[in-house]
């Protein structure tokens, strides 16, 4: 074991790179909100490990965990890594259920190289997946955070009964696209709203969805119309903005809209509320949201009931993978101006 | 029966006077939206009744219902009599639920006389009330569409349990000062917002508000923050605007935010939605909100229990009355300025 670990590093090099977070966004993330710093890698505890990332992953979540003070979670501080989920394999290890070799997932930061005590970090099955690659993939999507949003965004606060209209915003990208397959899975009209053709064929073709809305083909509110004769019973809003106002617009009687992002405003200096949000009380609706974290005890039964789907072939995924670790800004803001098709990963 | 029928309509004029809606706003409601027009008085077919009203009760739903299209309810048509609920006397009958003599209230339109088959309208119990007068101000104040909205609102939209804290807006108006007073008699902390020195003590003295916070004496988040300093658990919202985004800067984990009405927005061209949105999905709260014809069923239920509760001194009313008819206009536009101290209504 103990070459194996250390050709593990000296295959790279034996310094750690990370990104830290530079200076918080007014606005728009920009590149020079984060700065790449060098720092040796530390020596381990009785209780540590140190894991050699491989896939980075994107999620609108981060750009609030760049502002400063705590909403679910605290923001992080000027000079540390940037908080990211990220997955690899152990190359050094002091934890007795962590050995080197294993391979992980969870809140590693955006580096080459993370410690862990483990806390926030599990073992990722690779038997469980045609390919080590592509279990760590999964477990930052379909059974990661994004699955585990979905999952219980969806099934829990959104609470969709056979033969419902479900709709959801973001629906290309990797809650989004989960959640109209989830509403499938459950009996439901799934409708999702993408930005362009590419996009939308994807979800009706590989996806399932009953119907796809391009919202930058405009009419989007005649398009939901058509789309959802009887209404949205379900609404998973992943966007705010001007499409959430349009969604509310089409609610069914006694609808749920659930917030679980709200992408289009995370930038914005001022954000825009709901004007339409009048339409709730006429539909005799609610609104809530899904912090996922919240449902951190029920997580393995999330995975059993997604990894099954995915065996099945009912539940399908599409990754987006930039790669290269001195990427990592670039690949970020991907994600707010939409060119990511599916969940986006940073490949270091 | 005869003599006094006769006495009762000829000692005004033999015609009706009515407000009809001339215009719809385009924002601001204005005087010239209406105009006050003659009619004769129509003979009464069989199972009809003809009612001289005597207060006319004046709603900030009534702004909505001056717009083209339907929301809960089909808006007001040009030329037709504005909607209002209105209270009065029966002056003949060929109903013989409604007989000449009766009091009754409900929906009967901003006009003199009305004309009802009984739809909609209810017998009003004078003998629970001091004088005839205030068991009519009463039944379009806490025993009708006020009490029963702040009542069905609060208690079965709001959910407030013993010990916590309700909020809410347009406090010294006729709904918000009920929502207090429930609030308080279901073992709450009540707070109230509304505007200036004046009504702020009023919620206080006289409402037995716990705490009362000035919107006009500035930096609302700061008072919302000394007031409320473990959250709020129910926040009970009249105005929209910036009251309500002020006011979910502050919700406890698991609040309850219930829309009733948004009388800052009503007649903005644009509204204003909540840019703080997300501060319900932090706080794990919902957002719904009170329709109360909804519950047009248990109107009973909640009639019993407030007329319990006046007669036990335990809910206070305030009415705020306007003399003269011919008034209409100008007494409706002050719901909208914030001019009247609880309950507005118009003496015929």
């Amino acid at each position: 074991m103990n070459t194996r670990q250390d050709d593990a590093i000296t295959r790279t090099t034996a310094t750690n790179e990370r990104w830290v977070l530079a200076a918080r966004p007014q606005g728009m993330v920009r590149h020079s909100n984060f700065r790449l710093e060098h720092a040796p890698l530390p020596e381990l505890l009785e209780g540590e490990f140190l894991v050699k990332t491989q896939y980075i992953s994107l999620d609108p979540a981060m750009r609030g965990w760049m502002n400063e003070g705590k909403t679910y979670i605290r923001g992080v501080g000027l000079g540390e890594p940037m908080r990211a989920f990220a997955a690899g394999e152990v190359v050094r290890s002091r934890h007795p259920n962590f050995p080197v070799g294993a391979f992980v997932s969870g809140l590693l930061g955006v580096q080459r190289y993370a410690v862990s005590n483990g806390n926030g970090v599990h073992l990722v099955d690779t038997a469980l997946a045609p390919a080590t690659a592509v279990a760590l993939q999964t477990s930052l999507g379909a059974l990661g955070i994004p699955g585990m949003t979905a999952y219980f965004g969806l099934q829990e606060r959104g609470q969709p009964k056979n033969g419902e209209t479900v709709l959801v915003s973001a629906a290309a990208g990797a809650v989004g696209s989960l959640v109209g397959q989830i509403a499938k899975i459950r009996g439901c009209r799934a409708v999702g709203i993408a930005g362009g053709a590419e996009k939308c064929a994807m979800l009706v073709q590989d996806f399932g969805f009953d119907a796809a809305l391009d919202y930058k083909a405009g009419n989007l509110a005649e398009q939901l119309r058509q789309a959802c004769p009887n209404g949205v019973d379900v609404y998973f809003d992943n966007v705010g903005g001007e499409i959430l106002d349009i969604a509310l617009t089409n609610l069914a009687r006694g609808a749920r809209v659930v917030i679980c992002g709200a992408i289009s405003q995370y930038n914005a200096e001022v954000p825009q509320g709901p004007k339409n949000y009048l339409k709730i009380v006429t539909a005799r609706g609610i609104m809530n949201g899904i912090i996922v974290f919240d449902y951190e005890d029920r997580y393995d039964e999330a995975k059993r009931d997604i990894a099954a789907w995915l065996r099945e072939g009912r539940l399908r995924t599409r990754d987006h993978i930039v790669t290269g670790f001195e990427r990592f800004p670039e690949a970020l803001l991907m994600l707010f101006s939409g060119e990511n098709v599916g969940k986006l990963l940073l490949r270091v």
